[in-house]
């Protein structure tokens, strides 16, 4: 998009000097210096491109605003043209800083009022470079500080991130498992406690707890959220919004909830929403607990399906690939695999957002691009994984249901449904002495005189013990 | 309580044979070998007391609803009367178990059982022991299950600490910051973004962000409740109830809420409820932020309070104790160090409690003794250590009036006002020349020759620079 | 010991003003006013009772040292004397304050000073409260400051801990899972890659990466020591030594490791032994390396020996005590759960101790109580676990040589030994044509015409598949 | 270097079936299916870099081995030419695979397998995607399964990050802090613990203390290395070396260590080289450790150089970049800042290795991609953030002489000097009484009557004050 230029690179300034940018790229000064002082970690450590673009809504939202507020509207509408282009994707390559910059995210704002700024000018038919007609900091930041838009594309990031990713990824999984506990509801199983044998169940209740911990991690997340939708924006450098005007966070809030269609508003209170994160290290404390959920739903499904022929047997898992480059034939839980990495991950991710999150000190937290890093990877990982989870696991389960009726049938811990009739002490030498026999659990009740053979066949079955009576 | 015996021990029984008891003690075989087989970290690992008296709490609510199904009215009474005495602290020496015993936490269950159970024997004039005529399994143990109750008993307990210690400890250092915010609302002092010089704002704002950092601790603590009110009881061994009778579980929790005043239900999903402590993973999520919270709002304020004479002394903390074994006249901001110390603490059990909920396998998580005196242990010292903050600092607080003022009248960042009238790059200039310079702005900027005196005194005026326009 | 009264209280005094303190106390007025301010936790949460000890360790070390230089030996040997009575624990009453105090530990220092300055009075036939002739300050803490005796009493009170409770756990359980190893050295059984069949190993081998685990665990703690036995006395307040004599800090760490038979120095740097706890958070890292290696080895044996008949069923666990409340005659792998949670907690205190030894300032880490406290705390745990693991589980675990030869014999990965003999690809076909007829690998091999019965009983042979060829 | 083809696609097969692959791509059907199995993350979520070129090196030696154990030397020096083309970076687009896959790895062990088959025959005139010469499980993977390989890539890939990026850039830092400690080190200011007002110490003192963290930093990585060089190779899927030769294992160690000049050794115990990654936790927890060196190194400096004219002051940072996006003139630490992230990131890296670590099953652990993924990363941005930090800050700080006199010289602290002649209580006195009336120590001291004026000037000299008598 950016014209085409003889030489290689411009010259433009910032408050430090003069500097060489390149020729097709619209970022400037700003931009090139955090380039040279920051060597931190190379491309993969780029900021994340969401934030990139909740910067385009909100200086677009800015700009509309401004213009309410008197800006020159030639100005405003060509801010708010460049913005847009941010949003769409169209200048990512125009954002080349990593994460590891200043705390607050400021090269990152620069970067984009830079951006926009150029191609403003652009636009409008001016010389890159010149800060004329659009000056990156008096027209496309006005009313504004690093400080109070960082956090608010943070906040815009993370919300989209949930919305569009990481709750759509935990419906699907969701739909998928209760799905599965329906088609699974009268298979009788053993029960598992300790890793050990225990009363049955069935097969659709066991994924039935998978339902209900996917169901709450959705409104775990939700119940993060309220906190994120609060923008700081308006709140200038230190909360007091020195240099906004009145109105201008209320305005620039429900700009930014009509162009995403969440329910963003002005943060209750500017000075906490600088100064800490904490609604990030809730949402992230949140996306921490369904990993859990995930690890623990993984895990179960891998050692339920685990064998083929020495493991528990109980599931098939679908094959999808080859699994060992030595071992042929061989098939591995490999989704399971890939969620319970990415569990692992998420957990560590909320510890660098806690300690992140703990450490802002006055009137600024200057950890912010750590942060809303590890909270947007956490959500997307979440998201994503659930979604090929699902697809990849999930909806080809079989329930292998000779190999559950043969375990369920051989349990010694169907004795439980004795004690109400004959006491726990005398149920539990029939399990034991069962054990040590090698024998069932009817004949050594019978042989120790417990009860008769109908008694036992009365009170002994499976499909009678999956509920209160 | 217990009757003085000759003999120093009494022979008691389990399914695994004969042992010696304490005579003075109402526990029986299966306490007494677990204290044999779980020699690990001593006295102070004990099975935090709040769970005890929580058991008794839910011992009490099953008799009382086993009545109701037909449990021998004798007998029942006998385990209220018991249960009572548990949760009134009559009887906390006679759970000497450990937190790491078995991961179901069967062992203090059954610890509970026995000396519920002896105890309503001896009420009764029975032989302690006999488990006659109140039986530890059939009768205190009556539709229950390790599985089921001591999932309930956490719940009971992490709810009663949450609203007995850390939401009053919270709403006591909210309502102290608040009337500190009240009482500074005038003193203007120079804002530090960075931890560098940025523009002024008021000590009230200041505490105005913390008081909305608890405010929303509050908040989040309360969030995750819900979850937290729902009781496993009635789910039995794996979830299915087997041997609970229809209507035990919502009857159970009902009681439970009577007794308690807390609006405890019946867990949604039983399987769930056993096999995954996901709500208090989640739980100790938002103590986690709330901790975060706390370190934000100490560390600032011993910050603030450093001196008295090389630091920023912005704050007059309250001199509480000598505070050097070798400086003598030192005087240490040893509460904020407590706060802290806390908060660190809470983020390390979170992890411990994550790591924990994650583990869960099929029907059952083991990891229950560990994940609920983490939790435990995080509300208390939360709770406690925001009262002793409050008490021992924050109301003795008094702002240092001629330093703020000194401070903030020196300061280069009054400059941004600028920014509307002569733009960013020409204040820029006007505060890099009056630092190089070691002069004031007002002088710089006319020098420069960017405004006239009357300009700067007129534009640049502190008490104008804490709101939007 | 210490003399009646007839009064219920003295008056003691420090900087602050006058007490009331317990007639049957030692301790003195700072004491007490750290008793009102601090009221976070309770009586569990006291300063762990080893650092008091190391403290008597220190303060005799420290007085012996002041006596060379001049202290009147009168007053240095009474010193020794209540020194040695605080390391004996006969004193352990006398110390009630809890970790949540001041961070840099000046509080407990002060109540050893006042413990030992007032026992060493009565020694003396002096007054209790006097000061006189032995001043807490200017006697027991003589060339001494909270800053650097504190973290002094911490590494010793580590050290000690590691080398008497940790290492010997450690060591306990390597040399049982060592002998198992070998016991266990001729059992082929099926290898699991994946939680999935995988190629045979022996039994012998597989305990044999348990025993390489806990070897390297001893080596990891092992090798972070070096810098836990640098002791910061000597630094006093800031790391300069002031009013310390020039050997004051050699001769101390030389008494230290004569007292104790553990290899400490003065420290190489007094600064950073003040101001950066790196040398615990190594430790804590070395544990928490430990940890996961505990969390694999209780995992792995727990799933071994899951069943009794619904399970892998490979291992047979010892039966130490009835397994559940309501299951009759269930038999549990509590000793795994144990161990796994304390990994979990060990893991969770790790994080702790990061966070605050990240938080140093200046010349002072103030987060000292509670970092010492999760250091011992994972010691301790770990060490003990791994007694009660080995004496209760593995010494007795039996290897069900039927359940391990049938699984073996039926597994499809043997037919890895003929990759090289009919490449990968045929190899997996006759693998995966196996699993789906459901028929043995051999019948399936030569009905698939890849090779004959005589090539396939000569090529794959599990015992022949333990190593390299 | 792929020839053109006029196809878009070539058609590969796996055991599986057949899949498109692109015609410019060297990859096979494998690859091809994992991109279609595990869409997470997407591209800033790839296998690093790192892993795919220590598999280069492995490669490279594998064959080299395999020669001498006759692989036709055609094949194997193909073999050789492509894995060094995969090491030199040159085939990095052929490597699409994300972290998030099977948690072995397997997938870019046959990623890794397939591009250099692919590469090896087209550099013998063969058909991409045949297999033939060069099969990429029969040759490329010869004597190698995923599941030693990938944790011999693993510990190459970790070894050499630590090597060219960690220990360079820890060194280069503590060059520069230590030549600033002997540029400071006549410089005396004051002290502070607890953020208060302390004894003095020298400038160069204090950097002294940073010298050795970051001194000892380098030695706790170095401590950590030496089972970081044990490698997995010639265990091959589950520790026996089935199907590899004896000596393999060996020759392969020692090849990968002449090929990178590190001293790598062939592992003690496979079983424990495959099923656990404690090496990593263990050098994970080194990296958790310098990250805690450089929270407390990069707070002290921010918080030394913060003001210009509010802040503590002593310390003048270089000026690298606008500092504000609206308060002109601003500078900030921003190398502390993106230092300080970093650290935060590295503690949430260790808890996710820590948690991947933990959670090995039987033979093999399964989160291989997620931890290595973290210890590469944590070992780069401790790396780069070190060099960066040195040259953007560390090099250019300068002390302000005349606050840091000031401040000194105004200090109460120096009264700790007296102790040895008038005792602490007096002292005490004198500092209180002091702060009180605002008043110097002398004139205090004097009109207590305490001391002389010429005993003061004698005894409280700071220069005097730096160390022992």
């Amino acid at each position: 998009m950016i014209k085409a230029s003889s030489e290689p690179y411009r010259i433009e300034r910032d408050t430090f000097g003069e500097l060489k940018v390149p020729s097709n790229k619209y970022y400037g000064a700003q931009t090139v210096r955090s380039t040279m002082n920051f060597k931190i970690g190379g491309a993969t450590e780029r900021m994340p491109i969401q934030v990139i673009k909740a910067f385009g809504i909100l200086k677009r939202a800015a700009a509309e605003v401004n213009k309410d507020y008197g800006l020159d509207p030639k100005i405003a509408d060509a801010i708010v043209k460049a913005a847009d282009e941010v949003t769409e994707g169209k200048l990512d390559d125009h954002f080349p800083l990593v994460v590891w910059q200043t705390g607050s995210g400021t090269q990152t704002n620069m970067n984009v009022n830079e951006v926009i700024s150029n191609r403003a000018i652009e636009i409008l038919g001016g010389k890159l470079g010149s800060k004329d007609p659009v000056h990156p900091n008096d027209h496309v930041n006005k009313s504004q500080s690093s400080n109070d838009t960082f956090p608010t594309a943070m906040h815009i990031a993370a919300a989209k991130e949930v919305h569009e990713v990481l709750l759509p990824g935990l419906q699907t999984l969701h739909d998928a498992l209760e799905a599965k506990a329906a088609e699974f509801k009268d298979i009788i199983k053993i029960g598992r406690t300790h890793t050990q044998d225990a009363v049955p169940l069935s097969l659709g209740q066991e994924f039935g707890g998978y339902v209900q911990q996917v169901k709450y991690s959705i409104e775990r997340v939700k119940a993060a959220m309220p906190r994120v939708y609060e923008l700081a924006a308006g709140g200038t450098a230190v909360g007091t919004g020195l240099n906004t005007r009145i109105g201008f966070a209320e305005k620039v809030a429900a700009k930014v909830s009509a162009l995403t269609g969440l329910p963003f508003v002005t943060a209750t209170n500017k000075f906490e929403a600088l100064a800490a994160h904490d609604a990030l290290v809730e949402l992230s404390g949140a996306l921490n607990t369904v990993a859990c959920s995930m690890m623990k739903i993984a895990n179960d499904i891998r050692f339920l399906g685990s064998g083929p022929r020495s493991g528990l047997g109980e599931l098939i898992l679908p094959e999808n690939e080859p699994g060992s480059s030595i071992m042929p034939g061989k098939v591995n839980p490999t989704q399971c695999e890939a969620m319970t990495m990415v569990a692992a991950q998420v957990m560590g991710n909320h510890v660098a957002v806690t300690i992140g999150g703990s450490n802002g000190h006055f009137e600024l937290n200057v950890f912010k691009p750590m942060m809303i890093k590890n909270v947007l990877n956490s959500a997307r990982l979440l998201g994503d994984a659930s979604v090929s989870f699902t697809q990849n696991c999930v909806v080809g389960i079989q329930a292998n249901r000779e190999r559950i009726n043969k375990l369920m049938n051989e349990s010694l811990m169907l004795v439980t449904a004795l004690n109400p009739h004959i006491g726990y002490d005398k149920a539990a030498t029939i399990a034991k002495t069962a054990h040590k026999e090698g024998s069932t659990l009817k004949a050594t009740a019978i042989k120790l005189g417990y009860l008769t053979e109908e008694q036992f066949d009365q009170w002994v079955r499976p499909q009678d013990m999956l509920g209160p009576k």
